[in-house]
């Protein structure tokens, strides 16, 4: 472990092999005890390596965000990709390749596209119509009831497209901070879910299935209602924003960056990080004091890293720069702790957007797993 | 033109290789004619190929922001490279083989680097000891008397070691919206820079250099005082930052993202586009009436793209979602020009990071120049 870390030059994703297997056999049995179909999102870790610790795990169906994405899972292997994002017309080409390849699962919200795809489909594809359930982002409103029919029955009157059922992506529980009210998010979700399924079905699109499933969400909840499919992808991780909604625990996070010490300031209790915004991205929180925080600081240790110090955490960053900043208490001991030339961990407020940053991840084995080298 | 845009699959980088190159042709006119050495920051562009372009306009000391962009530049036949963050000690082999290299510049704060880099360099260095002019991220404080004149002494004490000056990097200008606020900032920077210089002077160390120069200041400013040396970067492109702190006009902005338009929706005026924080990073800014942008929305047209749509902002983004709004009048007009599968043009908030996750730019005759492939 130790001589691990004596390797470690620039800011680099360590990866906690053992916590990440342990949060997906846990996902793979909370959805086999609900008889869900587990289409777990591959766009957190973006490895075919750890892909397969999916697959170990019972997973044969999967989740990603773009065309680039699923052709890379394809070649390794997967053959039941969705892209869980609305279809690109500018990739029909590539969509078609991948459509003649693998079962492809496409999103649609507009009748534009559904009419593109029917013109130029050259084979089978599954289409869920994607349901905007007060998220306000992409889909067709759950109460728009003509444009629900309207779409489905052009999906339904081409061959090439299979109507598979319905599907949404509820970001509202990253609002929450407490269990009633990811609950409370996700009740109101899959009702108004249900509700679009039911106008389908008034106008006879039967045997719709219900697709769902944000990583707060599956994460606490134990039943899930009247869903088929769940597509959770950043448990695989987690991260601080997930320890602050109360989806995890510190000890379920399988990812730290351990950034370089370059400069300690005592006299305003702060350390400066080798660790950026080309790093993290720039996803911030804020913590209860008000303070914005753009991670949580741990120390790397034997056997992984500590539990996060309170009263530390990453108040600005730069393109490079990370800035610690440490209550008077905190940073009486951080000070004894730590050195420059050292290292400290910064817990990512967002493990999806750090991952696709740092392209690889370094195993407490030493072992070096790449991600998928995918044009942005 | 039209040719190119149509190529366009997914989000892209558009470079208007004009603009960039009189941005180039202006900010070396001014350090021509106020008698500085123009050290511009690579760290925007990260192109071997844009590097050239300033090689033309006589530029022959760059500044970078990592030692793996200091070994690319160097592998493209730049000798005279500034490594514009605090020392990494744990890069110590690679400093040492780039410092073999080509004259190399690094920065200090503290006496442990300067004591590591005294027992470890194997080649002549120039440093510069980084000064911190009341933007509190990395430097010795201006008025820190005796921590400047102890790492002063230890540098001039080692003679692998030159010591070449003080140098700031005012990140202050940033918060700045009217030209009166960025020369108070300047001068202020520059006042206590040349006072750390004045305090090292009155313990012997004499012929000190100034460099300063953030791209507010070096874009606004026509006369600099008493500084040696000015290293803008952001510049170059230019973004939506620089166009709201009034550093620039919209018409000097050099890249735009072409983004693909996935679905619109008439009934909450919003656009739904291919291009998320993969592709933008999660910089935003507060518009004028408050509302949160991820940036300005232009529309391709012949010979680039049009003035920027001041009633239409992009305000949210996800992983790969971006959320266009707009307002109603600018809505009416907007929706009559764009289709599902055409294209909206972005103008990123932050240049510099849009840059680092495209990799890759596309100008107007169709060419792509490529970035450096530097792991983050």
């Amino acid at each position: 472990m130790a001589e691990i870390y004596n390797t470690i030059e620039t800011p680099t994703l360590l990866l906690d092999a053992a916590r990440a297997q342990r949060n997906i056999a846990r996902m793979a049995k909370k959805a086999r005890d609900n008889r869900l179909r587990f289409r777990p999102h591959f766009k957190t870790h973006q490895s075919a390596a750890i892909g397969e610790w999916f697959r170990q795990a019972g997973v044969s169906a999967i989740t990603v965000s773009s065309v680039a994405m699923a052709r890379y899972f394809a070649d390794h292997g997967w053959d039941d990709i969705t892209i869980a994002f609305p279809v690109n017309l500018r990739e029909m080409d590539k969509i078609n390749d991948l459509a003649h390849r693998v079962r492809l699962h496409l999103l649609v919200d507009n009748l534009a596209v559904v009419e593109f795809l029917s013109s130029h489909l050259t084979a089978p594809v599954a289409i869920w119509i994607e349901v905007d359930a007060g998220y306000r982002r992409s889909g067709v409103l759950w109460n728009d009831d003509s444009s629900l029919a309207e779409i489905a029955g052009r999906i339904v009157a081409c061959d090439r497209m299979e109507l598979q059922g319905v599907l949404t992506h509820d970001g509202s529980t990253y609002a929450a901070r407490t269990y009633a009210q990811i609950a409370d998010a996700y009740t109101m979700t899959t009702s108004r879910l249900n509700q679009a399924r039911h106008r389908l079905m008034e106008h006879g699109f039967l045997q719709l299935e219900l697709s769902t499933g944000d990583t707060p969400a599956c994460s606490v909840l134990e039943q899930f209602g009247k869903v088929d499919e769940i597509r959770p992808g950043n448990f695989v991780f987690y991260d601080w924003t997930q320890v602050e909604i109360g989806a995890c625990t510190w000890d379920d996070v399988a990812t730290v960056v351990a950034c370089p010490i370059v400069s300690i300031h005592p006299e305003r209790r702060e350390v400066i990080l080798y660790g950026g915004a080309v790093h993290f991205s720039k996803e911030s929180l804020r913590r209860d004091d008000g303070a914005q925080t753009f991670g949580a600081i741990v120390h790397l240790q034997n056997g992984g890293w500590s539990a996060p110090t309170p009263g530390a955490w990453v108040r600005s960053i730069s393109q490079e720069h990370g800035v610690v900043h440490a209550e008077e208490a905190t940073f009486a001991t951080l000070v004894q702790q730590i050195e420059v030339g050292g290292l400290l961990g910064v817990i990512p407020i967002h493990s999806c957007l750090t991952a696709n940053l740092l392209k690889r991840y370094l195993t407490f084995d030493g072992e070096s797993i790449a991600m998928a080298s995918i044009p942005a």
